[in-house]
């Protein structure tokens, strides 16, 4: 069975993870919210893209869940001894990863083929893609006016300022990248990660021409969100900000339009009629991801999920 | 007495850091050649202006000369993992250097500005100047027809190519730094340092300006050649291969129509004759700094003469 994954962050990667433990590379592709993506030091960040190649390597940080294990912070603490910017920490060894992004991106390669070559020199075999090679940028617009580039909304503000609205500054002008489309093309179900739906997998979703080609396949979500909340992040609190209670109901319902199955928490168990109402398929089980154990075992659950959905189109 | 210094990299870095010590930072300041500047990864590197800030902030490497000590070889390694460059060696807390330095070239800041704000934070009190604000680039032409950035030549070919003539690309365009023309009207002597003639003194010499300036002022230079050999880098192999006899005559005679008094070895004792031949007041000591006391020693030398060499003017 084929699965074309979309994925932001920590929470997405964890899913990814546990899938290719699953599934060959032939049978694995994984497209990367890249609206998170912005400047800092003059370097070229990719912070999901990042997050999913070093959880696939297996050289991500086990306990933050983004950058490296074993990290140091040499660098970073040489540039606030210069009084240089410090309000995104950067550890050596991901630093590197940016400085040579950042060259090879200025030598005229794209962000697609960096990332192929530098998943080649990382030992990842899953192809990971990033959503599009054309700069797409989520900017939070925020209740007292200004708007932020969300990494700086993120980690800066610490998500504290109120969102009105999120914007996706370029996306009219991206295109798809042509080797998603041929993933999801060729994939028998497409997933979503329990990511961000508005900030990790809208920027995917909202590209042109990437709905088109998941509305042809059945499309498996899992919620971010458990017991209202999320695991990491402001998922929740965007929710209530934009006049929507967070649930795994909202969570569906973002997606219902092109919502085949949807996979969420026993702690929202009493959403299920709900969700149903809308003809979703529904799996309701435990989707904390505490350890790899549970990774695998959720991955477990998923694929046979989409067996089953696949099962009843056929 | 004020004293303005013109300087290269390791040898030079080493008598200032001596004189440093004997003189207030009012009354030593210090020129720095930038022709050996370059790009690497997309960073701006200044390796003779970071040999100098790094030695008098006492944060240089004691074996090498150049670079930091206590250094961490993190982000080479991840590069190299990575299969990205990596013929040039930085370190890490080296490259925080660069990478805060490219970035505030890119918001717009000098080199210059940009100097003085690492200094203060590094705590070096004597002034540092590069040679001028605007980018001036060594080229080594060689024997073989090529074209070598400086550090293509030096680091990269370890300077095997045989050299024909070197170019100083920008140099027409480049203007001496406004501070340092202000250092050179207001010192008694002006010295330069025990550095290569060619690549690193020359460079400044020949930006429209600064020899009108010194050639007002006593000017004393300190060989950078011992018997006939460089300590450290290709003077004398340079020196032979545009067909002069690397000796202390030789680099004496490369200055002399703007040298007063010239300072050079004991194993060179006989070529003082030929010396002052040309009128130049010369000193002959041991010149050679093996360690921290052999710079103050040097030093205090330097300055005695610089001393012997007022009085006589007056």
């Amino acid at each position: 069975m084929k699965i074309a994954a979309l994925a932001g962050g920590v929470g997405g990667a964890k899913l990814i993870h546990g899938l290719a433990k699953l599934l060959p590379p032939d049978e694995l592709s994984v497209i990367v919210n890249t609206g998170d993506d912005f400047e800092y030091l003059g370097l070229n960040i990719s912070p999901d893209l990042d997050t999913v190649c070093y959880t696939l390597a297996e050289l991500a940080n086990p306990v933050t869940g983004w950058g490296r294990k074993d990290e140091c912070w040499t660098i970073y603490q040489e540039i606030a001894a210069l009084d240089g910017p410090k309000w995104f920490h950067i550890g050596d060894k991901d630093l590197a990863t940016h400085i040579l992004r950042t060259y090879k991106l200025n030598q005229g390669l794209t962000l697609s083929e960096i990332t192929a070559e530098f998943c080649r020199c990382w030992g990842v075999k899953h192809p990971v893609f990033p959503m599009s090679d054309q700069s797409v940028r989520t900017v939070v617009h925020t209740a007292e006016g200004e708007a932020l580039g969300f990494q700086e909304y993120f980690v800066h503000q610490a998500c504290e300022p109120v969102v009105e609205h999120f914007e996706f500054v370029g996306i009219e002008d991206a295109r798809p990248l042509p080797q998603a489309i041929n993933a999801i093309e060729a994939c028998d179900v497409v997933v979503i990660s329990p990511s961000n739906p508005w900030v990790s997998i809208d920027p995917i979703l909202k590209i042109p021409g990437y709905v088109e080609s998941i509305r042809e396949k059945p499309l498996v979500a899992v919620s971010p969100l458990i017991g209202g909340k999320a695991l990491k992040g402001p998922a929740a609190k965007i929710y209530a900000e934009l006049g929507v209670t967070p649930s795994a109901w909202a969570v569906a319902s973002h997606y219902k339009d092109i919502l085949t199955g949807f996979i969420f928490d026993e702690q929202d168990h009493h959403e299920l009629e709900k969700i149903e109402r809308w003809r979703i398929i529904a799996l309701v089980t435990d989707i904390l991801m505490k350890n790899d154990q549970d990774r695998f075992r959720l991955a477990e659950e998923v694929l046979r999920f989409c067996e089953t959905i696949l099962n009843r189109s056929r």
